[in-house]
Formats: C-alpha cells, structure tokens, sequence
C-alpha cells in the first residue's frame, strides 16, 4: 500500500471525530515519544527474545501508534514521509561509507 | 511509494554495512524512542509555532530516523506495518464511536 | 545533604537568571523526559558493563539533569520530594509482599 | 532528611526481594526513562493547569518512581547524587553566566 493512502485512512479516522483541533504539533511529538516508550516497555526487564515471546501482539499495536502518530505528524508541519526517509538516507550513506562502516558498531551512533 | 518499497531500502542501507548483527529488537525499541525524544526535543521551551519556524528541517530528519527504526523493528519482528495500521485503526473505530468521541478530548486518552 | 537543600540550590540558580517564567509544570516534565533519554543513550547498542567503561562521567552529567528537573518539578508543583518517595515505597511493601515477590522478575513489572 | 537515608530505604525494599539480580544499570536506566513517559503522559492534549488539577496524586507517584530508578542508578554505577547534582550546578553557572542569560530562553536549550 501507498503511504499515502495508509496515512489518509488514519486522517479519514481523525476528522470524523473532529479531532483535529487536539493536534498541534508539540502534542502529536509528545504523543509519538509517548507511545515509543510504551512500546519499548515491553522490554524492561527482559531480553529480546524474551520480550518478543510474551508479547508480540501488544509490539504489533504499540507500533502501529507509533506510526499513526508520526503520519499525523508529518500530515501537520507539511512534511512528506517518502522523501524525508529518502533525503536521510542520502545523508547516512555519506556519513557512514561502507568500507569505513562495515560491521563495526563502535563508531555507530545513529542509524 | 509503497512501504514495503521504502522498508527495502532501509533494510539494503543496513546490511550493506553488515549491521544487521547489532539490530535486536529491543536495541532498535530503545533507538526508535531515543529518536522520538530527538524529535519532541525540538518543542522544548516553545509551542508549536515557534519550534516550527526554528527548525523544520532537523524535524524532517528526526522523523526520518524514527520512521526507519520503525521499519527496521517491524521486519526484524516480523509485523506487517500496513496490516499492524490498519488493525489498530479497526479497533480504534470501535472504541471511539463517532457519535460519543465527536469533537471531545476529555474521553481522549490515546489516539 | 538534606534535599531541601539541594533544591534551595537549583531554585537559586533558576531565580538568578529569572528563568522560572520558562518552567512551567508540563515543559518540566517534557525536560525531565528528554533528559532521562540523553542517559539510556549511554546505553545505545551496548550492554552496561561497555556503556559504563565509555560514558562515566557523561552519566553522571545526565542523572544530575534528571534530578535537577525532578527537584525543579517537585518544586512547582508542591510535591514533597521525600514524602512523595516514601509513600510510594510505602505502597509497593504492600503491592510486593516479600514471599511472593522474593527472587520473582516474572510479576515485576514496575519498582 | 538526607538523600543518603532514603536512598538506603529504597536499597533495603529491593534487597528484601532480591531483586537486584535484575537491576543491571541498563535496564535501570531503561526503566527511568519509562517513569519520566508515564509522568509526561499526565500532560497529554493539555495544559499544565488543567493536567494538575485532573492528576496530581498520580503525578506525585510517577515522580517518585523517577526518584527511585534515579537513586537505584546511582547505586549501582557509584555515582554520588549530591556530587552529581553540585558539579552540574558548578557547570551550568559556568555556561550560562547571569548578564547574559538573564530572562533569556532563546539560547536557553537545557538547564
């Protein structure tokens, strides 16, 4: 499916209910951090493998907030999902070539 | 584009460099929310407007990065981000029926 | 130390420079958050032990942020810092009961 | 009272239960930036007065898990809070000398 289409379908779910009004900005960033950490708190305490065991449904939920967010997000400051991977991804490959990148963890601190 | 599409170039970015050894779930969990706080930290001391006009371009990146951890949580992880989306949207539309959830935030706890 | 003088110090340094006009009670708590992940970040893509022989003293910094927005918080909002502490232990000696918690992570969802 | 004698009340509650088994400074750190979500959840599509007036035991108890993961941390990576806090302090007026940051938050991007 076309982002687009996916991110249309959680406006579509939005303006019925006449939510826009809720979704400034900083509230749609506060809300993404919000739901990442409910996402990554199916981790405490536990090891990936663990963690994926127990509760992979309650993952599968918890990302589709994060990311119902982020297309909210970027449906309000104007930015287009597609191109900001793309355009970042331009950026990484030239901050980490891949004969200086290759397997090593140590200088890698962002994606 | 399609998702997938765009997952594909992530996942070609990260196995170039042989980096899929470092992406366990829960390191890629703790990553994506690190990134979100990236993202809100832009708000930090402003409302919506004035963080927009001051930086809408690291915005744009720091989305990026939150997006592509997404993506690379969801194929490590085996969800279908697509279907992850619009099954929460499902059970979102049941429990927010337009006619109790129109135009009211106090009931509105989450999306 | 005593906390309250601790805080008498943060709250000096705040009111030197005429800065409690900024904090207000909901971006202390966005600050706090922000900072609490500027510490896990430490930890990004390596277990503790590596984390802790790369990082010392950047750690120290960042857990020195968070309490400083804690007291900061604390301080706003009319929260007794101490009392607040031993309410909450006071709650989970009953929520945790030492023979069923006793050695337990499985029910260890939360302090 | 002293952040020694709380901090060790919160030792002897985690000691009692054996549970520091579980507490390696990355889960710690992990959980702290958990706490300071569920704190910041509190100020979700709303103001700070409204947030206060609707939650403030809640607040109260979600602050004080972030003062518990704070004071376990520091305990178990040897980091001495007070000292911690005074240095930071010692730093910040440094950084941001009174003549010049003085009413100022435009250049005011952390404490």
């Amino acid at each position: 499916m076309e982002i687009r289409e996916l991110t249309e379908k959680v406006i579509q779910f939005r303006d019925d209910r006449n939510w826009q009004q809720f979704h400034n900005p900083k509230d749609l960033a506060l809300s993404l951090s919000l739901e990442a950490s409910e996402l990554l708190e199916n981790f405490q305490w536990k090891n990936s493998e663990d963690a994926i065991a127990a509760n992979n449904e309650k993952m599968k939920e918890e990302l589709a907030d994060v990311l119902m967010y982020a297309m909210l997000f970027a449906y309000e400051t104007g930015i287009n999902i597609e191109q900001a991977v793309e355009e970042k991804l331009q950026k990484n490959i030239l901050k980490y070539p891949v004969d200086k990148a290759y397997g090593v963890s140590t200088k890698y601190t962002d994606l």
